[in-house]
Formats: C-alpha cells, structure tokens, sequence
C-alpha cells in the first residue's frame, strides 16, 4: 500500500457520478415507458437486461419454500438473532409526539406519523445481501411503516438469492418482487398494474439505478446516492498490524473503488500494517477486487501527532472509521464527521456490517460531512401543530399583521384581521 | 371558486418540475463556469441576470446600517418577538446522543454532531422574506451549526432588502452574499475564492436554483425542492365563512401556482365561503395573483361527510392543514399527511408564518405523504458508536464470520478471525 507523509489538505470527495448524457437519456426512457405501459414495460426490460422472461413479477410462495431448503439451519438462528440485535438497537431511535402548551390557551407540538408505504431495493449478482434486508426492513417496522416492498433484479433462472428471500420472509415482508434496474425504480414511484406506488425508495444500485433514484426524487422521497464503500482506520502503536490490515481488506473486496485507508502517528506501524497487507492479500478469494482497490484508493497517511491524525479523519469524513488507539474513547468528542464510530481493537468493521445492531446503511464518499446513516427517522414524519387561542390571538394579531405586511402580503394580514374583527 | 362533490380519488401531485433539457444544460453550464472560474463567473451572471455590476460580493456594514434606518422600530421589535417564539419551539427538537450498554462490555450508542457550515438561499424580488431567514437560521444555530451563509440576488442597486439584511444580522449571521440563481449555488456548492463551500444548502427559488440544487445534491446535501404553496382547510359549519375564505385568499395570493382547497362536509358552508372569496378577492392588491390561483388551482370539496372529507385530506397531503370543526383535536389522529397543522379558528395559517414558533418551511405538493417540514434534525448529523469487547467479539464471532461467508465476503469474515486466533 502506498504510504504518504500527510502535508496538504485531504479530501475523499471524489467527483460524485452523475452518469453521462446518455446513461441519463436511458434512464428517462426506462420510467417514460413504465409510466405509460406498467407491467407490460417492466417485463420487457426485464427480458433485455435480465435475459429471463417471468411469468409472475411477484415472488410465490414455491420460491420462498425453496428459499428456505437451500438455508442453513445454523445460519437461519444467526439471521434471527441479527435481526433482534438490529431491532433493539433501532427501537432506541424510536421518538415520540410531543406538545408545549402556554397559560393563554397556545398549544404548540410536532406529530410524529410513520410513512404509510416504503420500497426497498435490493442489488442482484454478487452485491445480493440479507443483511441489507435486515438493514433497511427493521427500522421501517420499528416506525410503524404498514407497507414495505422489496424489489430486485431476478437471476438467469428468473429468482432471488435465498439469503434475501430468507431475511425478508422472516421479517414478514409479504410483497417481494423481481424486477432491477431503472424500471423497478419507476414502478415504485409511480406504480404499474401489479406495484402500487410507494412514497420513499431506499436501498443502493449500479449506476442506473441512482438515475432513476434521483430522477424520481420529488415525486417520491429518496434515501440517498450510495456510492462506493470507505474505511479509515485511525491506529497508534498499540494496535496489531495484523487486525488492522485484515480490516482495511474487508474493505477493498467490496468494490474496485471501494477506497481503505489507515491515518497513523507512526511510521513503524504504517509499514508493518503495509507489508501485512500484502501478505493477507494473497490468499484471499476476492484477491482482484481487492489488490485493485487498494492500487487506486488505498492509502496510509502518516501524521506527526494523533491529533493531526484525527484532524485527518475529519478531512475524510469516512463511511466507517476505526478507532484503534491506546485510549480509543477519549477521542470521541473529536470526531465530527464519521458515519459510524468503531471504537477499540475489537469492534472489527465487520461486527457493525451483520451483528451489533446499529445500520450499515450509511453515507459514503464523504457525506459523512453532512449527512448520517439509515435510522428510524427517515421512516417517520413529523408535522407541526398550532392551535391559538382566542386571547393569544387578541395580543399577538398586530405583530403578526405588522410582519405580514413588511412582506407585502396583504391578505395574509387580513385573514388575521377577519378574526380580531368578528369577536364572538 | 369551483365546487366539486367528491367522487373518486383526489391528489395535489403535480408533475414536479424537472425543467426543459435547455434549462438543465443551462444550470450545468452555469455551474461549470462558477467552478472554473470562481468570483469571476459570479460577478458576469450577476451582471447578466441581475443587471448590476458589484464591486464586493459580501454585504458591507455601511449597507447593514442603511437596512436599519429603513426599518421602523416596532418591527424590529416584531422579528425579535418572533425569533425568540421560533427559538424556543426548535430548542425542544433539538436532541442528545445516547448510549446503550451490555454486561459482556458492548457499548452502542448515537453521536450526534452539527453540520459544519451550511448556506441559505433567499430568493430575491417580491419573495425576498425575513421571516424565510428566521425560519432557516434559527434551527441552524439550535443544532450548533458554526458558520451560516446567506446568498441572496442583489436588486438593480446592488442592495438586498432591509427586512432579510436585518433579519441576518438580529441573528447573528455575519457572512451574507449578493449573489442568487444557479451560480450562488454552485458557490456555495464548490466555493470560490471570496465564498468558501459548505455542507448544505437551504432554501427556495425559482426553476434554476431548484436544478442547480438538483444537480450538486451528492456533493453537497440540499434540503428539498420547494414548489408551491398550498393550504387546505377542513371546516364544518361551525367555522366563519369570512374567516375561511381568508385563509384561502391567504395562500392563493403567494403564486399563481399556489393552491387553496376547501374540504367540508356542507354545501351550504362551501357556497357561503365561495361568495366570501369573491367578495374579498375584489379588495385585494395581489388579486390577480389570487385569482389566476384560485381559478387554476383553487378548490371546494364537498364531501357526505367529516369522515370521509379527513380522508381527501390525506389524499391531497397538504403543506398547512387548517382544522376548523366543532372538535378540531378530535381529528388529529386521523390526519396522517400534512406538513403543518393549525387547529381551531384562531389558529389562522400567518399565525405559523410568522410568529407561533414551528418552522414555516414545510413540504409542498403533496410531498408531506413521505416528507417533514425543516426541523433542528436537518442541521445535526447522526453516527453510530460500537464499542465491542473482547468477551463479546468471543461470544459472537463465529456468527459474524458465517454471516460474512453467506454473502460471500471472506476478507469480512477473516477481520474477525484475525482477532479470535491472536488472544493476547
């Protein structure tokens, strides 16, 4: 792995994909086509880019059935038990209605309302996981969302892995469907014959599939623009190389982008960490993606000071950030931009990916700076309540007219007026 | 205004403004230019779109000063009143970070931390509205946010209006720009030379500040697209006609794209309130506006009965929800799509405007099915804490490699192993 002293400024920001002319012509295509022609589009897109023709968009109960013989049984309990860890984490996030009243009869509060109906998409090929289902399912039920659809491209065979099926069916979701791609996106947004419209689509996708998210965005809501994943790794001497290699690694075989980087104070560490990194990497199955990534994104960055490292941190932003130092929670307080907080040498990034419970959904690509990872607020509305009373109106209806008319809205000053006129 | 009894379905959606190809490529180049050229490009569209060449980009405190002498006093005692309402309401929003522990030693929890910088646009011309900076500053410096810019396009003598300047500064804001349209975005978005980038961007504006958002959303994040302004209001007969039709007047007089619908149970009180906003339409200065909006999108529902007149309400999702019934609260279970809700007669929609204290930036056309209005939440950052010990890491492991191997991540399953063979 390259290793840098750290001089300038650092940034992950890397130019966001915004797909070409093109790329962005199909997509408007794609949801045109299903806007007009529904299931008979969505059967056709799928024979050219599934290359299967489906007699039914719906998952039967057959398919589920031979789901669940191709699982595991002591996988099956892992799945459960995930689960259970996922959902008492979320159920934490859970928040409620609340109300502020004043001794003039105001009353003020913000109603909290789950979504009524939620799609989620779930990537085919090798990117098909369970725990994503786990991920993006569980906090929706934890908000009370009544409708919650899954949708993802089918195999040559015309099914979904069993793994996705298992999880989604051990949650209870009952409206599973087969269709990828642009056009699964279309039909959540504004529905088809057999899919009824959803109002917020979640879940990441290729390329065309975060057109499609964002070309919908407005007619429905939308999670956010996965790109690909990140670790950094914030380590002193105290950490083992060994443990730490094995996570950046975990990393890279995600994706040829997928982008690992160590930020040290020691130069010693950063290259054993390096050397065993191209031990570990020799033996691994996804060997490829992984020496690619590392070439392209990998980094370690060696600062003069833990400090400096983790004002490096904060630079990156990462998706996933290990803290691996002598006193790892004493830097807590310092890290302002990270999407999820893996503290000590053993909270291994995997045991927040399957495990733990807090959402792997999480921002990528420096979002980190502004934005944070799936949670049960993004399942739940909140609207505003005001109720005046007749005397709160009587002593603050002039303010309220004076303001109005700074604006030069007249007619929102006399509606008030319409009231402090007709007293009765 | 039209009455309709109701029969099938309703909806507020209106096809969301994607604008013409020429507009996005206008938008991009737009964006192009500021990005290569900075200060520069801002300067040349100002000129172009604005008509005003401008020595400095920041407001001065000689312009700061010019504000306050054009502001009576009694306004300004206004805005503070109001302020200190909208604080207060945010200030019970606002949340803190959690933890959750477990006797193996797991420590999982929730950070949250406020965005570094974020920028708002306010809109120029007639819409150039103090209580828009209030309403976007002040949960901003609830949730701890540091630095908040404010953009707005500079009128004919290179000035903002007295209300927005004196708004910021009441505030506290120090960093106001006069620059608007795709190009103030792209600023914000990129950063220039006088304007350095934030983290995210708020705000309406016309059909090139919704693209420009649109298409550096990724890079930045963006609060949402803003179309128009819509109130429906569910009444009975116990409600006043004149004060009803002057709500309705209230919103129409906003946009000509503004909807104002009625929804009640009465054709009597639906004719009552549709002579009402003739005769009140007459007097009003915006009556063109109000009138091109009532006529197009203007409304009467007449329903059989208040059950089911709740039930259109849900349907159309309305930004501001008046509830004007012999038992408004009663509803207030029933009502699952509004962005705000004002109960009782002298709750009138200005009242939430510009005074009560909840936030008046609220989700429009019928986007309030998935979406909130802006909250302190918007401004904070959420990132999850996992804290595994070595007991725990023991316990579980061997699930968390399995599940790693399910999906077929080996280097995933591996990180955790590296830790279970070297128990040192």
């Amino acid at each position: 792995m390259r290793i840098e002293r750290v001089t300038g400024q650092l940034s992950l920001r890397r130019t966001i994909e915004t797909g070409t002319e093109e790329q962005r012509r199909a997509v408007r295509q794609i949801i045109d086509d299903v806007r007009k022609h529904g299931d008979a589009a969505l059967k056709t897109y799928t024979e050219k880019f599934d290359q299967v023709t489906l007699d039914s968009l719906r998952v039967t109960e057959a398919e589920m059935k031979a789901a669940y013989e191709a699982m595991a049984e002591d996988l099956l309990c892992f799945i459960r038990e995930a689960a259970a860890n996922i959902r008492d984490y979320h159920a934490r996030q859970k928040r409620e209605s609340w109300m502020m009243t004043k001794e003039d009869g105001t009353i003020l509060g913000q109603k909290l309302t789950p979504l009524d109906a939620v799609g989620l998409y779930v990537p085919g090929g090798t990117a098909a996981y369970p725990s994503s289902v786990l991920m993006n399912v569980i906090p929706a039920q934890v908000a009370g969302v009544k409708r919650i659809v899954i949708v993802s491209p089918p195999n040559k065979h015309g099914t979904l892995p069993a793994g996705v099926l298992v999880a989604a069916n051990e949650l209870g979701v009952k409206e599973i469907y087969k269709v990828g791609g642009a056009q699964a996106i279309a039909a959540l947004a504004y529905g088809t014959e057999t899919i009824q419209p959803v109002d917020k689509i979640f879940g990441p996708g290729n390329i065309y599939v975060a057109l499609a998210k964002r070309e919908v965005f407005g007619q429905v809501a939308i999670d956010m623009i996965a790109g690909p994943s990140e670790i950094v790794v914030l380590a002193d001497e105290t950490a083992k190389a060994n443990e730490v290699a094995a996570d950046l690694l975990s990393q890279a075989e995600h994706d040829e982008r997928a982008s690992s980087i160590l930020v040290t104070p020691s130069m010693k560490f950063a290259l054993e960490v390096a050397s065993e990194v191209e031990k570990q990497l020799e033996t691994l199955p996804r060997k490829e993606i992984a020496a690619a990534s590392l070439e392209q994104y990998g980094a370690i960055y060696v600062t003069e000071t833990l400090e400096e490292a983790v004002e490096v941190v904060n630079e990156l932003a990462p998706e996933h950030l290990e803290v691996i130092t002598a006193e790892p929670t004493s830097l807590l307080g310092q890290i302002r931009h990270a999407g999820a907080i893996f503290l000590g040498r053993f909270s291994s990034e995997p045991v927040g990916d399957y495990f733990a419970g807090p959402n792997h959904v999480l921002p990528t690509n420096g979002t980190a700076r502004f934005s944070s990872g799936l949670s049960v607020d993004e399942f739940v509305k909140k609207s505003s309540i005001i109720l005046y009373s007749e005397q709160a109106l009587q002593e603050h209806g002039t303010k309220i007219t004076a303001l109005a008319r700074l604006e030069g809205l007249e007619a929102h000053a006399r509606a008030v007026e319409e009231r402090l006129k007709s007293r009765t």
